[in-house]
């Protein structure tokens, strides 16, 4: 089955933005099986659309485009598909009814001319439904190959994807399964844990490991081709389970699960409360924690102590201790989690405390070095370390370092 | 003049890497006035790689491979085309020397059978060193039309284009220029913007206008052709300013500037210092105003006021408004924008208080519900605005909502 994804937009031939919503769509297709064998971007030129299109069609059984179909002027593949198929464009009722209420949602009471078009369905094409915008998604179903055409807005594009292209392609072309299961991993590097794992993994025959790096730590997927789902689910659980033998310590979820959902499931778990005080995080940590819908049922508080008398005033960190300590420092570090802790009631205070740069740094106190400190009612503990000099680099990878020594003091409370 | 880019590699293919090379050669190739007309995306195979290579030097004058040039087995760019163009490969004893250094310099005595194969170059074609990486990248000129082909490792992608393939076609090829502006808007959807510039952009005649929406706002991006910078940078600032006419109270900054960076710039012109108090946003607007480098000399603290005694606590908020109110109300939001004004002796003083969702609303205050305060020495304001249903994207919008309403008070100031 070959599959082919066409983005269209002059935004992706001139570099303004870089094509993330292709790879998005491949991972997808792949769990269910298919495989992308080519990647096309083109100008939002009709001639160019169409000849992409034809020669995509003969080429491959699947054809995904995305761009070119929003409510202003230089979105045009609609228009050239129907012209390039012969098919008259036909206003569609629902389309047209469901925009109508998106739009009075938005505030506005009249649609403009061009929002209207965005109704107008090629005649034969479905328009499938676009849950987060107004332009839908559309399919062409012509001598037994598709075509499906969503928005390139990523937001739109995924929930068009996930909601009606994947569930369609299932039910109709499918026929082999291939499972993935993702173990996720943080505060390891990608070379330690394939020192560790690939002689492990070298003697597996029916299954692949792929080390999937990001700032947030390495994702380790496990991938799995056949025919049944269920033997599928055993052999790749089997070799879920050797993995956590190996390196099981650096591992805090699997899936799509982030790092703070682990954490929120074992405050849950371990009924504890939270709250956190930060400085050269900026507030992230606190972000990142509250992003889990429900977290107000353990999250108390956080406190941005950008500045020392901040730290004074809301953390009870000695003025003394700063002066003699520096605000960077161990003690500090271990002042701001224990203050917090105790000012806010709760169980449980995480502090940092660093330099994130790119500026700031001293020979004893370099750019990236940052401290972090745990306090509960029984210890108060401070982890070390350097990272970079880039700032938001460091601010995600320091974000991670505290949450994944947070859960490890949560996990040993189980 | 046209030009394509091919990828190659099945990690782009299977979604494990976001394409952002082409998005880089596609901007530095604008830069010089050279305009990507396809960007292609293949696997590892030998035929594919012909296949493609064949199709694009029919079509276009300039094709710019990367991909499949480095030192392991799957790497076979260079032997497909080689093949192809019927070029036998003969080892260069000049890129031989210089990999050797570099292996030294890695604390290699001995190059591996692979890696001495790196230093083979197809005769006739050119090689072009690497100033970061051991495969060099490979000029082939033929019948009047070149293709380039470069490493996939983005570093090394990068100092190839920049160091030899970039001056090569500014000295042999390029006479036109491309300019692009961009002006970066927020709290104002795309159809809005057409609506109001469509009709404006219809007049002119050398400058195209592209809308590009996100969850944090919509870039207006102008963009000229034609053969002088000068006249170019005359005619887009001609254009931007009648955008600024039509729609400047919605734009914030231009070019790659963020919002937070924007508002960063009115703090520090303005002399302003500041302090945050947030609710459903968690610290993210904290976060994003730390963000900027140096942000500690304008920004105290910020106090994420998850529960009611927090806002008690922290910000002075009066136990008895919040019940007679509620904690999402337009009084609680003044009061927490005026209280952490006051408790941090800082000159504004922002809030933010509302239901992100999915869950939590009441037929009076449903979900996406949120106030907005702003308080300086002179006055108290509060925003008032419902968002969807989605809790991260609501978060997103907030923030900007929040920054977006703070840079409209700090350019009264100015």
């Amino acid at each position: 089955m070959q599959v082919e994804i066409i983005t269209v937009g002059y935004e992706i031939l001139q570099g303004k933005i870089v094509d993330s919503n292709s790879a998005h769509i491949a991972r997808s297709l792949l769990d269910i099986g298919l495989e992308v064998g080519r990647i096309v971007s083109i100008g939002d030129g009709e001639t160019e659309i169409q000849g992409a299109v034809r020669t995509a069609m003969r080429r491959s059984e699947i054809v995904i485009m995305t761009g070119g179909l929003g409510p202003t002027r230089d979105d045009i593949t609609k228009h050239a598909v129907a012209k390039l198929f012969k098919m008259p464009l036909v206003r569609d009722s629902v389309v047209l009814e469901r925009m109508r209420k998106r739009y009075a949602q938005y505030g506005y009471q009249v649609m403009s001319e061009n929002g209207i078009h965005q109704a107008d369905v090629p005649k034969g094409a479905t328009a499938l439904p676009n849950p987060s915008g107004t332009a839908p998604g559309l399919m062409f179903l012509r001598r037994g190959r598709y075509l499906f055409m969503m928005p390139g807005v990523p937001l739109e594009m995924k929930d068009i994807l996930r909601e009606s292209i994947i569930p369609i392609l299932q039910q109709q072309v499918c026929t082999s399964v291939v499972a993935v299961h993702t173990l996720r991993t943080s505060g390891i590097g990608e070379t330690s844990l394939a020192e560790t794992l690939d002689p492990v993994v070298r003697r597996w025959k029916s299954i692949s490991l792929a080390y999937l790096p990001s700032l947030k730590g390495v994702d380790l997927r496990l991938t799995w081709r056949g025919r049944s789902r269920k033997q599928a689910d055993r052999r790749l659980q089997a070799a879920a389970d050797t993995l956590y033998q190996h390196v099981g310590e650096w591992i805090y979820g699997a899936g799509d699960e982030k790092l703070q959902e682990a954490v929120a499931r074992l405050l849950q778990e371990t009924g504890s409360t939270i709250a956190v005080a930060e400085s050269c995080t900026g507030g992230q940590i606190a972000s990142m924690l509250t992003d889990v819908a429900g977290s107000s049922a353990y999250f108390d508080r956080g406190v941005v102590s950008y500045s020392n008398k901040a730290k004074q005033q809301l953390l009870q960190v000695p003025a003394a201790l700063i002066r003699r300590e520096g605000a960077v420092s161990e003690a500090v570090a271990a002042a701001m989690a224990e203050g917090i802790r105790q000012r806010a009631g709760v169980d449980i205070g995480i502090s940092v405390t660093g330099i994130l740069g790119p500026t700031g740094g001293t020979p004893e106190k370099p750019v990236g070095l940052v401290y972090g400190g745990y306090a509960d009612a029984n210890e108060i503990l401070v982890w070390r370390r350097e990272f970079g000099s880039h700032r938001l680099r460091n601010k995600v990878r320091v974000c991670h370092k505290a949450l994944k020594h947070l859960h490890e003091q949560l996990s040993k409370k189980l």
